[in-house]
């Protein structure tokens, strides 16, 4: 990845604008607005395909221009996006086989948005000509800071069944496995009767009477994670020609999209951005907020990334559209800024007045500049420039956790030992803990460098590859702490079981073989030999090398070890063959060696993140602090309190308030 | 609407007959039943057309000849349905492209009703020469009162997604738009990228990525509904042709059917009929069937009506069918009848031995005589009779709700702020509360002439149109009080929002402003001022002019007003912003003005309806009492007691049974 | 049915074996392997088709020659499968019309297994040469000793709606009906009409707009039960012209199965098959187990059957795949052979690497032999050795419950009094009570001679047909003691309605007339007159003849009858009319004369079943006890144990262990 921020002062602030929804004439109150909210970068014709491009060929640049200019006026400065998420009329009825299919066989309709397969070589056609134009048009305009292509890519459009997706699957496979012996080898073809005897034969992996062989979908996962990427390529490189100094984004969305691997995607990108959205009824949901920062910051390889979308209060499409209570924003903008966020956008500027998204909050709502959002959102604009020493500087991690879209997917197709177990879930347990102990969590591919960790936390890995199970011994053996969950190292990566006894790839360097998965009922729970509690899952397991630290006192595995630990050359590497209850699971993290966070006595409810940067000559910390409970909480840092601009020996963070100290290092 | 009744002596008793389906012998037999049971009249031809016309063009009238003649030598008077609610067999399979393809593009089969499209040009031809043919035979029939056109419109086929349907649609959309830049204004199709550049482009709004366009959706529904009025159109005029003077009805289906506007078919028809089915496992399900009835006479004008359709017993096609107890059936007749129905049909007369309905019951069992349902009918029959007098007379109103088709599509499609809020909930909680009260409530369009209501209710009235609002205005201000519920007058007719702070078409009216909904979790509640309780939604509310009446004790709007009260001009406009638990909203409708039944001190149980009309030369009330209790009720109402026929000074009603009392007015 | 059992020497003991899924080095290690487990029988070739016959027409016997050889050299014999059950990859992509085509008109995809219709005529010309070939190699090798046709018929692919189904389904039609009259009078269509006029016009029953004609959908049901028959029927005579001498099964799949009418195949057998597998997180699944091993063994009247596949631990396909606990892969296997099964088998040999099910438990796990399930093969091996003087020997019933595969699909169809009235749970209701009485269960068709049994338990025999009623009229005339349940008797063999009062087949014979059904609400109790609590179900019932036993205390029903008693002949016939709480039914049956087992005073969590045998010249019981408890019980019976090889006068068996005792009869 090539890392190229976009030329801004200080951190980015401002939403998507879409100024072809109103008349011309409140342009100049939305920029007038934006200079009273401290908005600085907003994000342009997203889904202006058939505004631009009224007709195939026919191009309508006009009021972009006139935008654009007005803009750069008022030094407000212009992310411009590529239309080509959701095609215009014309296209897709000139091209009706351009729409997508679904894995039953539905043809799906216009009207909404991503109705396109990303095969369409009608589709690859068009997008590039108007990524085109635009790049030709815009590309060297001053005002110009960054080019973002589509929008959110893979949601809600992800895997096509159509012709042309087989037509390229077959071509993708052709390219992977080179003869039909590699493919029938890797997919175990053998079983069911499914042995391909030509290339034409193969089909996308639709839904049939049964479970579909998991490695074709495996595969199809990839391959439409490919597919997919391929139009993001074709697009920034029409768009690199005419314009090869601003950087190039595309907006991910965290682990709303299963889809979309981003460890392949962030390399191709100059900046990674991200759309976080609330689940709104959920309690703590502040939580699941930090873990996607985290993942984000992890897939741009810890460099600064950009918010390009979170909600200034309710969303529109969940069932129970909650919104935000004062200072909610707030306190959700600067725990992305601390987790690694230099600019803080929104979607949307101005709350639309029809189509699907109507009943989205927006920087400028409804009931306009009156109302608690409004005053909210100049407040945090004001907030963010008095953050600016902070742009650039990197997190401080305490741990790692391996995360991966692959193990992901195979994890949760057909047929598993137990449909309780769901990736996400599991990860968020973990994260959960880490977050409540005032533990910062870097997320890392499991082939990456992780030396720098003390403790590296891999939840339910199901797929391993023979490189990422050689990395994590490696990390062990130098004297890393090392946790394994229950249902990890089981497959390889066709989805074929590792022999010999679970889970193969990690079986050695756990010191363990589990003969048996043991998933429990639904609702049940076990008692462990400590007391812990738990529940989906056990395992039917024997020592081979490790040591037992906790085990089962009842239920099917009752007598047999829960918690393992395992010594590998310097350093350890612990088993947990359950899903313990969390207070159970944060105890049994603070066991761990070198797992202790500087702020262990501070409540559970305040979030601590520090990044690290440069003070003129001298390395200092920047310590957020977040207040999520009832309480004021005081805090054991000393310096200088950007937010208030004080400088603070003791730091009291009101209830529901944030505080961000510049800490000095050294001497 | 012009209002034509059957020519009939007393109020309509019968049901549906399908004597095709039975053995000629077996005739007399019925007719004879009939006679027993006080029937008068029967719907014959409901689904029989594959017996009319067996082959295309070629015609079996022969069985129904000799059925109209042995009804006419008994006495039984004839309700002719045209038989188009279901295609025979040769139809559909010479016409493939007539089956209706749902939202999904799943092209639906035979076997069952309903199974075509309202845009096949075959079908119109088809359903109008059955329908011609048959009035040319027996429009002048000395027996015929009634012409029944198809049989429950959009019941269950409502939108029809076939090409056919594209085609109509486009034209349709021609018709309303005349230029697509005035579609693409109100459609909001700058979001999403939409704009139509031809009118090839527009498709129907079928299962799309993401959420389809709502003003399209909208758009959809009202063509829908006009597509098949032009069904109902058709067949009308055919008949009309040979049959000038026999009124001509078609049943509706109350809420059980969204699709169709009743508004804008009963002014189509001579006389409104409803069918109506319990849902049977619903606690107080006679609550519901009140609101029907209401709904009905609203549509019809307050004219009295036809109850085309009920059960004597259980009903076939819910989960569980639950058999109605003794008197229920009675109970249930004659609260339609209080409430404007002049006639009391049944589906149907002889239950079917087979076929998809066989397990529903009919005023003669499977059982035949000696049942219990038998001989509830031949009671029920003779009470009927004895209520004669009443016929023709009109219910009086206490209060009145605004009810509209078009709001209950709008608030019921995709990403509104919470699914929970549901359209015929909304108003059933309202009706609920006034049935409890005493009170007798009248359904008006929001445009209708309120000037005699001393209330109206407005629940949820999600899309108010300008003229809506400024007729409520005129009401308010010339002495009405108004209450509206909130989630109302959001947007206008395109689901566009009225902008400047919620609700836009009603704020200046109520004297508020709502900045933002706060839609509560499922299963929240939260406490009012005055101990009240409440769940579903909450207001970020402001006032405007308006007090506040009762505030938020805690929830998201803790402290914020909850109920407010306007006065303007010589009424007030009361404004509900949360779903109250029902008995706090039943005192709160207590304390508005004029909001008092006579029969106030009754039991909740006992419900009360006044009929007012002639008894020779004064104007009488007809005031019904049905006791739903289990203890007998003293009700304070003086007359002449029709069913046991005698004079009464005070009325005692044993638990389960009902009264009707000829009171006369005036001096 | 032929009966004709595999050349073996005592209980078969195997599993499905699929060396093609595995480098041929390893095929010495499973023979080895299976020598010791004491496997004598293995399935192969189940889904080879693709590697049999890897183009159309070119086929690969190599590897099963060289399979079947160094089987053949060990000594363990083969059930030689046709493959049809999975066309390879060339035949669906040749035939993409041979797929199956969902009731929503889908068609399906591949990549799994049974995507294919049974009307395709390339299936049936394809299917027939793969048989044939694997006829004419292997029909006369030493080592076979048993075809297995196909795979699990019906499962997944029952029904198809693909246009030869529908050419299919006419030319049935009108071989079964001969006029289109006649067609139209047994499916009623003078209802909704349906009348047809020419073959062509009718359909499958697919989705509709509403309920499709039942009686339509009956026919499907048999047609499709049929047209698999026909696949069967072809295979196996295209075997039998090769290798006459080797009997033939197929695989059934008990209660999992709701379309294949076993009551149609078995008579089409040599030996009847089942594959049982169970329903992992029930409580108490072993009586499942039971049930599902007595009606196999009825379908082939009463002879030995063959387990074909049960699983050793979990299964891969449920919600959680629970894994069997120490011991009760051996009592799960005892209990089939105690009920009759004298071969045991598993799916599979040894667990896949890759696939849909390789998460499914093997004879040989992932982990290898040092492996609980191993062992307990290994085990159970010997076991099945120690029992063989069993083989062969019938099983001893108690009672007969009547059981048929029509009824149940009549039942199921849409729109009956009550979704919760299922036909397996109500069955297994009373099967259940049986069980945890000490009494087995022969499971008999309703026209079957019955004369044998002291009970015959009728369970919601929906549909009856007329012989079916004068079967069980007979049966109680001469003795017999018949006990019916509620919505019996009520339709005839076109699900039309028998008249007069419910329930018309068995009105006569049961002294009563049912008016009307009183389908409960959801969670609905009742009391009865003697304290029983009951649900579901009641009916307002009339005795005719009949006495009541117990009174409907409150309900709907209060006061009426709810169980009644009827002496008829010599004999008695007793009707249920609501769903008695399980104690209720079990004290209710204890009052029915005749009706006790010898073992009656056992913990209700014991198993006791009884095969009749002979041992030399006398004959002899083998009275096997299954211990499903926690704590030892003690069963009086006296004889030699063959599991531990003791003679005993009382027999104890612990906790969770199997016994079974030879008990000579007579002098």
């Amino acid at each position: 990845m090539t890392h190229r921020w976009p030329r801004l002062d200080g951190p980015a602030y401002g939403g998507d604008y879409n100024p072809e929804q109103w008349p011309e004439q409140i342009w100049a109150e939305d920029v007038a607005l934006m200079r009273e909210a401290g908005v600085n970068l907003v994000s342009l014709g997203v889904f202006s395909w058939s505004r631009l491009e009224p007709t195939e060929g026919v191009f309508d640049f006009g009021w972009l221009d006139r935008i654009m200019a007005l803009l750069h006026e008022n030094g407000i400065r212009v992310d411009l996006a590529t239309p080509t998420a959701a095609p215009p009329p014309w296209f897709s009825s000139a091209h009706p086989d351009s729409l997508p299919v679904t894995r039953d066989g539905q043809r799906l309709g216009t009207g909404s948005r991503q109705s396109v397969c990303p095969s369409s070589p009608d589709y690859a056609e068009a997008s590039v000509r108007i990524a085109s134009a635009l790049a030709q048009r815009y590309g060297q305009h001053e005002n110009l800071v960054l080019w973002h292509v589509f929008n959110e890519y893979m949601a809600p459009t992800g895997e096509c069944y159509c012709d042309n997706s087989v037509r390229d699957f077959r071509r993708w496979l052709r390219a992977k496995y080179e003869t039909l012996d590699a493919l029938n080898q890797a997919w175990g073809t053998s079983f069911w009767s499914q042995d391909y005897g030509d290339w034409d034969e193969i089909d996308a992996p639709r839904t049939a009477p049964s479970a579909v062989n998991p490695a074709q979908r495996l595969d199809f996962a990839r391959f439409s994670n490919d597919a997919w990427l391929a139009c993001f390529r074709r697009e920034r490189d029409a768009i690199r020609r005419h314009s090869p100094d601003v950087p190039i984004t595309t907006n991910f969305q965290d682990v709303r999209c299963q889809g979309l691997d981003q460890w392949a995607w962030a390399p191709e990108l100059d900046v990674v951005s991200n759309d976080h959205y609330l689940v709104a009824e959920q309690r703590d949901n502040h939580i699941g907020l930090a873990l996607a920062a985290d993942l984000t910051r992890g897939v741009a390889g810890g460099a600064p990334w950009l918010l390009m979308e979170h909600s200034t209060s309710a969303v529109n499409w969940q069932r129970r559209n909650i919104a935000k209570r004062p200072g909610e924003m707030a306190r959700n903008s600067l725990a992305h800024f601390a987790r690694g966020a230099d600019g803080i956008l929104f979607f949307q500027w101005r709350a639309s007045r029809f189509g699907q998204e109507k009943f989205h909050s927006a920087m400028l709502p409804h009931g306009g500049t009156d109302t608690r959002v409004w005053r909210e959102v100049v407040e945090l604009g004001a907030a963010l420039q008095a953050l600016a020493p902070v742009v650039g500087s990197r997190v401080v991690p305490d741990v790692a956790i391996v995360w991966d879209w692959e193990a992901w997917w195979a994890l949760e197709l057909d047929w598993r030992p137990s449909q309780d177990v769901r990736y996400v879930e599991q990860v968020t347990h973990w994260y959960e803990q880490l977050w409540r102990s005032h533990l910062t969590a870097d997320f890392v591919r499991a082939d990456a460098d992780l030396s720098q960790y003390p403790l590296v936390v891999v939840p339910s890995l199901y797929l391993t590859t023979e490189e990422a199970a050689k990395n994590l011994r490696g990390y062990v053996e130098s004297g890393g702490t090392l946790v394994v969950s229950f249902f990890s190292g089981i497959v390889d990566e066709n989805d074929a079981v590792l022999l010999g006894g679970y889970p193969g790839a990690l079986r050695e360097l756990l010191g363990i073989v589990v003969d048996e998965f043991l998933p429990l009922r639904e609702g049940e729970t076990v008692r462990l030999s400590d007391g812990s509690r738990a529940d989906l899952w056990a395992d039917d397991l024997r020592l081979r090398g490790a040591e037992a630290v906790v085990e089962y006192a009842d239920g099917p595995a009752a007598g047999k070890p829960a918690v393992t630990r395992h010594s590998v050359g310097a350093g350890e590497a612990w088993y947990v063959s359950t899903r313990l209850a969390a207070e159970d699971l944060r105890a049994l993290l603070a066991r761990m060696p070198a797992v202790r966070s500087e702020f262990a006595g501070l409540a559970e409810t305040v979030e601590v993140v520090t990044r690290r940067g440069e003070d003129g000559d001298r390395d200092c910390d920047y310590v957020t602090v977040i207040n999520h409970g009832e309480d004021e909480a005081q805090v054991a840092v000393a310096g200088h309190e950007l937010l208030t601009g004080s400088d603070v020996s003791s730091l009291a963070v009101p209830a529901g308030q944030v505080r961000v100290v510049r800490r000095r290092l050294g001497g």
